[in-house]
């Protein structure tokens, strides 16, 4: 039978990681988040930490542009670069086994590829910063300051990497206000979905 | 206990209108769309005819103005007295029982006042072209125009009332791809979680 997969794709602070790895438990079949992440890692000899930084943001130009930009690998840019390996580790994946994948554009990369069911998962501005303050501590930036940085990052390199709109309703099969439903009842939806 | 209503936002096309009938048989309460229309007709002494199309109309100025828009009520706009007239029934169904309300801002007008769900349906375009073309036959317009005219209606509508973006999926509780999930799908998932 062929591979099912389910994209979890999600607004920062919104448990999305979360339900993807209560998901993958409950479906018995594996999670990449971490470990795609760590797969990245190894496949492009580059720190994990500086992965996941670099993972949501554009390559070049624009109000997002870092000191970074003008590094490069084999005449990519680190992120261009970055963009590759993390593509070409997501259809391995993909053909290998059914799992659940968190982030890292896996609904638009596998788009028409595979089995897909592609999930939103988003929480109010209220319920993720109660959250992610729960989870990460308080830094010198305000909850609310912290979310509109991430979700503009998410956006902005969702946006360069697939040329389409992060978030809109209209690319995914299904998408939950994890705040108001809760995790587990997210969970619950999709495995029965899937 | 208070009533619990779940209101239904719906893109032309999408089976939303079936959804809320067929969610309100299997929870047992009534499903007020075409019915919200008639107490409407009732209560501002329009036809029924009359009100479906202007509900959707802006009431003036832009690109939406029409020929209608300098007659008034009570020195209100046409669609301004509907509009009050909506809102009013809306709240009062919404004061008497549990119910199903499917589109005229419902969501909107009952936000924080009374225990909702607020749903949104939604399919791609292909999927809604087949349906509409199926359901209300062929016309001079492709069903892509139609489409497009009748969501860019709803929208500014939806916008002008309410100052807030139609079809955001931030403003739900959750929101479903008809077109893939298919509507028996969408009642079961409505329900588990009513």
């Amino acid at each position: 039978m062929a591979n099912r997969i389910v994209t979890i794709s999600r607004e920062f602070g919104s448990g999305g990681r979360t339900v993807g790895k209560h998901l993958a438990e409950k479906l018995g079949i594996p999670c990449y988040d971490q470990e795609l992440l760590e797969k990245i890692a190894e496949e492009s000899g580059l720190a994990k930490e500086y992965i996941a930084e670099r993972g949501e943001y554009t390559p070049r130009g624009g109000w997002l542009a870092t000191a970074f930009a003008d590094r490069s690998v084999n005449g990519l840019s680190i992120q261009d670069y970055l963009w590759t390996v993390q593509r070409k580790l997501i259809l391995e994946i993909a053909a290998k086994e059914s799992c659940v994948i968190v982030g890292r554009c896996a609904d638009y990369i596998l788009d028409g590829k595979q089995d897909l069911l592609k999930v939103f998962v988003y929480a109010s501005m209220e319920k993720r910063a109660e959250r992610i303050v729960k989870l990460y501590g308080e830094t010198g930036d305000s909850p609310e300051k912290r979310l509109r940085d991430k979700d503009k990052r998410r956006a902005a390199y969702y946006q360069f990497y697939t040329d389409m709109e992060w978030g809109k309703v209209q690319h995914y099969h299904i998408a939950l206000d994890s705040g108001t439903l809760g995790v587990d009842k997210c969970v619950d939806i999709i495995a029965g979905l899937y």
